[in-house]
């Protein structure tokens, strides 16, 4: 069993997951930039190091500081959080080498579904659907041209290691795809030091609904209610939503069924989520796994009870699941809002500084806030723009979407921008109320209408 | 329907009314001292206005200046909240000849339940089960001293209009009484304005178990799980939590049918809640009934998931209940722990001045936060030392106190001094962790302990 724990991370993640190891009755260990001194996830770990300046690759990048942290505070485990090292085989593997169980699958594992060609053909062996595309990496111009005619235009260009929304190209007839081959691989080779691309058909008018598991060393898989994360901008996430309205019992046993057989078919241990597109026809579409928690894994806390990253935690430690299918039961409706320093109005770039005053709307039944920062904290430039998740858990989503209304007009913060407006009339939106829209939605529609916070796209 | 609606109340609970206000899509006005002028629930309101100085009697029991703000706003109703005029039958008066509707009962019911000996009498006819003691007042010390004779030493002196802990006094023996009697009487007459007395046998060694309803015009009633409030001192609630382990589904059942069936007898109108003693052997007695919101209605909201303080508006809009009793389900255990300026080192005297830090944990499944207090708030001497409410609400009682525990030791609050460490200790209290507490469990063990935190008893 872990006595002391070291969280790889910053921010909001890293105070739920020092909240998690404190509550299991172990030491939370917190390693921090010069640039997060005086943050919030510092004051509440246990213990706390400096591991480097404010620049992500000097510090939460920084591997050898990090592992060395962990040695000289005696951790016997590292949780990565999301982001960062998450999703690092390079790291994972230091971490097994140096004694430090690693929280989070093999390394192996991770490698193979980082790389979004190897993991389409093993979900395609594991009998899990997938878009139509080239089996494998394309190769060649030619090749390119020759998978597009076959599975018929418009056509996606993905980075074999991408993610991010980086490396993504979307082609509309032919004549556009020589160029736009030549661009993906470039932009692959410099973002993933890897310029391998493959070819996908575009699932049209899709929603992106995805499935979170559970599972341990001895086998033991448990999947957890879909959420629907559609709504997204810039290929990021602005509001996540669980269950997913359009989805039926049916649906999320078959989507169930999908994702647990081919967790045991990679011997998958850690929790995961496996990414798809839905489309109007209700057809499921494998997209990616994220081996790491998720940003979102909040709202799927609150419908079903489970508490995640203690269940991540006791399977790191090679503990057994003590849930099983039969306990995961759906709750009600739970909706969460990512609250981010940024200004809408201006193409939604970042806003920093120091805070002059904050509010969170916390209090009365089914409101949750997850942050990192505090009345006294200042927004670094130096990192991603969520400064908190708002989440609401109510009987139904109409009350839940009521709450949310009411707890986004409450939230204050003075000294900073925030897209809060943004957010608040998203949630007034026939379309969100209704429960239709897209992935493309927000980008194509909702910020094209005129609203006054919205970038003119 | 309510358009607007006035709240005669202050931090927390006007927070909380103001929020059940706006997500009923109505305008909430905030009614404030000038000591609460920079308060949050002013600020939170759509409106607000000053209705006289600090001291309570210029301000929050100025019932004629909160009549003239309803009325220069424009509102339909008041929301007493609790304490200040939730219970005077005057102010419930006041309203109805103005055309203001009072959300809760009819002034006679306020009366009724307001006197304690009427109370009595009133349940004992609806089969309620009471105390033994005097059937009405003791209108002599003979009558005294022969009622106690016939139930039997140690009894208790009650004044008929008392509450809050003020106008009892216990009485080990004959000779005590007369003492006894003579200074009750006086306590009574200066306290509320009536010197009616009376008597009571004493229960040993019982939990306080109250029960909380919701009834309509129409006469539907529901009742809700019971609240294990035993956790007092001097009189006063210091941590409530539902459900109680002890109370069995049948004793609940049956304390159900029991309210129930005096509410309708009384044609009670509003939320309410009953307060009972249950001794060893798990049978119950009737203390009193309070005929408003309670501070502990938390919990029942966690644990039920409805939303009371709407449900108690709704009914006095004249709604018919939409919760029928077999929708009424518990779902796992919910604590609650009232911060309080205080230091209990110092015989738990108030603390107030500037808040120089705050910080809140909330964030993470299971933990509500309702207060009435910001970062840049002042704790006033004027009012009650109560500054915040942490709820957690989980799947198991042990998982509640593992939440409680991580959730009270991030809890930060620098220029004030608060029961902080006291509520910790008592979390890790053996006798707390497994239930076996009485109502005089704090000051008879607890704190004669030798606890560090303790005052001296």
């Amino acid at each position: 069993m872990f006595k002391k724990v070291l969280v790889a991370n910053r921010g909001e993640i890293a105070v739920q997951i020092i909240r998690a190891i404190q509550e299991l009755d172990m030491t939370a260990v917190a390693v921090y930039s010069s640039a997060d001194q005086d943050a919030l996830f510092v004051r509440l770990a246990d213990e706390s190091i400096c591991i480097g300046g404010p620049q992500a690759n000097d510090s939460y990048l920084n591997m050898t500081n990090i592992i060395s942290a962990a040695n000289l505070t005696g951790c016997d485990a590292i949780h990565p959080g999301y982001g960062f090292l998450s999703e690092n085989p390079e790291f994972a593997e230091l971490c097994q080498e140096c004694g430090i169980k690693f929280v989070g699958p093999d390394p192996e594992t991770i490698k193979l579904m980082g790389n979004k060609s190897n993991a389409r053909e093993t979900m395609k062996k594991a009998d899990v659907p997938v878009v139509p595309g080239s089996d494998g990496l394309v190769t060649s111009l030619e090749m390119a041209q020759q998978v597009a005619a076959n599975i018929g235009f418009p056509v996606m260009l993905k980075a074999a290691d991408g993610g991010g929304g980086k490396g993504i190209r979307r082609v509309k007839n032919a004549t556009e795809l020589d160029k736009a081959y030549t661009d993906t691989k470039r932009e692959a080779g410099a973002s993933f030091s890897d310029d391998s691309v493959y070819l996908e058909k575009i699932v049209e008018d899709a929603k992106h609904i995805e499935m979170q598991v559970l599972c341990d060393e001895e086998g033991n898989v448990v999947y957890l209610p879909e959420r629907d994360c559609s709504l997204q901008r810039s290929n990021q996430k602005v509001l996540e939503e669980s269950p997913c309205i359009l989805v039926s019992d049916s649906e999320r046993e078959y989507l169930g069924s999908v994702v647990v057989k081919a967790c045991r078919a990679m011997k998958y241990v850690n929790t995961g989520t496996f990414e798809f597109l839905m489309d109007k026809n209700h057809d499921f579409y494998f997209m990616e796994m994220n081996t790491r928690l998720q940003v979102e894994h909040t709202i799927t806390e609150e419908i079903t009870g489970i508490e995640i990253i203690k269940e991540q935690i006791k399977i790191a430690e090679g503990q057994s699941l003590t849930i099983r299918q039969n306990d995961v039961q759906i709750n009600g409706h739970a909706i969460e809002c990512r609250i981010n320093a940024e200004v809408p109005e201006d193409n939604f770039r970042p806003s920093a500084g120091k805070i002059d005053y904050l509010y969170f709307p916390e209090g009365s039944t089914g409101v949750r806030i997850d942050t990192g920062i505090d009345s006294k904290s200042s927004i670094s430039p130096f990192y991603d723009s969520m400064i908190a998740k708002l989440i609401v858990h109510m009987p139904t989503r109409v009350q839940a979407i009521t709450k949310m209304k009411r707890a986004l007009k409450e939230f204050k913060l003075d000294g900073i921008q925030t897209n809060r407006n943004f957010l608040l009339e998203l949630m007034n939106d026939d379309h969100f109320q209704n429960g239709d829209f897209n992935t493309k939605y927000i980008e194509t529609d909702f910020l094209s209408e005129g609203s006054h916070h919205a970038e003119k796209v």
